[in-house]
């Protein structure tokens, strides 16, 4: 497997490869990541798999200087899983000059963009960058973080951009807390709390499934015994699976997203359901 | 040559073809146009020119409706000129959705942007549609049109767009008018005076290669002289070809860039100067 920390080194390395699947992540790599491996495997071409903590989508007083840089590590789990070459450029190499053109995206003030001014506007900007140098056929990204997915298969559709987008599933530790990065930053306490968000995310399911339409309660409900057991709640919101809007009675294929912090982590999960 | 009208059959058509050479125009070719065919044709490639009124970047009140369309003619003119593939989507074709992915470019609010606030919005949000359509090697773009030619090459290195950008140098009438497709409305009367705005700007190209640095004096002046001649003045402006940002002393490679309304028509002009 191939390590390569410039663009120009990726674009030999590349050469006219028309069939690559590509995997983009910020590092320190967990299992979600590995089965977004696995899956871009399957396709049959050339694994690229970026590492890169792009600093475009961190507000300030965000975690971007203490976000875990583990490259070594994150080199043997994809070496393991098939992938083929690793981009893993550093900041100066991804932004030579000020990044002054920028996507920007629909839907980038509501979720997660309520709470992280200009985050999606960083994602999609550096995803758009990413896909012109590897040029892939494919791209995986994880339904965990739901938004992002949401966004990039619509900016990938009204740029017409010639790539094909395709998920990952969740990948949860055994008592259910969605794998994430930012779960190394929980104190042991607070990793026992933790699969506290999918049980509400769960229950809302659960309530919508046996044909609760109160969309606003049920939401209120799991606020409140979210914060009770200590957690303070960004949002937790049930929306359309097609458009990210609030859900509204008659609508059938949903997603429940829930942002929270519990101490200085924040962890953000979703969970589908069709009624 | 082939005319093709839908993204779908676009596709079909070019099939994995990676060697393309583009030409995006909004018709209603002239000479100008025909130049960026001949040099694309150059490049040894398929040539593919697009024909598409892009409503994403007229303002209100602006000429989106009454721009000349002339699908025929245009077809003739590129079937001579060598092209192998027009694309000539329609509005419901290139944006089947309501486009909420939006390129945003700097400098989008000085020079004509500040006269024709989104324009360069919806000209990148629209290249960057058709790269992603077209996926050519080289795309061709006349310099008559600067600040787009500065800022598309911009958005192709910030993005790392898979593309060249060449720029086409601007073709004038024998009395030195460029040639436009807005050049179609104006009167008679007009018509004669039109070549007075790159006259201005060959003065002042004169006077910096004299050494003269006084720029506001003879930005002034120009504006001066077309005014008692008639004109509207939007802009005449010296800035460096490296930034467009204004010029300062001691700047060597420069270009002079005007645009100005003689009755209900605005014309653009430039004309570089290195001193």
């Amino acid at each position: 497997m191939q390590i390569i920390h410039t663009v120009a080194e990726l674009k030999t390395a590349l050469g006219n490869a028309s069939q690559t699947a590509f995997v983009p992540t910020m590092g320190n790599l967990h299992d979600g990541h590995i089965a977004l491996v696995r899956q871009a495997k399957n396709t049959g071409g050339p694994v690229v798999a970026s590492i890169f903590v792009n600093p475009l989508q961190f507000g300030l007083g965000e975690d971007f200087e203490r976000y875990p840089r583990t490259l070594a590590a994150d080199a043997e789990k994809l070496a393991d899983a098939g992938c083929d070459l690793v981009f893993a450029p550093d900041v100066a190499e991804m932004y030579p000059e000020p990044q002054t053109f920028q996507v920007q995206p629909p839907l980038a003030d509501v979720l997660c963009g309520a709470f992280r001014p200009g985050h999606f506007t960083g994602v999609c900007t550096v995803v758009l960058k990413l896909f012109g140098m590897v040029r892939p056929r494919q791209a995986m990204f994880g339904k965990k973080d739901y938004q992002q997915w949401y966004l990039i298969r619509a900016m990938v559709r009204q740029f017409n951009l010639p790539v094909e987008i395709l998920g990952g599933e969740t990948i949860r530790a055994v008592d259910g807390l969605a794998l994430s990065s930012r779960n190394a930053y929980l104190s042991e306490q607070e990793r026992k709390q933790a699969p506290g968000l999918y049980d509400e995310l769960k229950r809302i399911c659960a309530a919508l499934a046996a044909g609760d339409e109160d969309f606003a309660g049920l939401e209120i409900a799991a606020i409140n015994s979210l914060t009770k057991a200590g957690w303070r709640v960004d949002y937790i919101s049930i929306r359309t699976q097609a458009t990210l809007m609030p859900a509204t009675p008659g609508d059938r294929h949903l997603v429940v997203l829930g942002a929270a912090w519990l101490g200085k982590t924040r962890l953000i999960d979703n969970r589908e359901v069709s009624i």
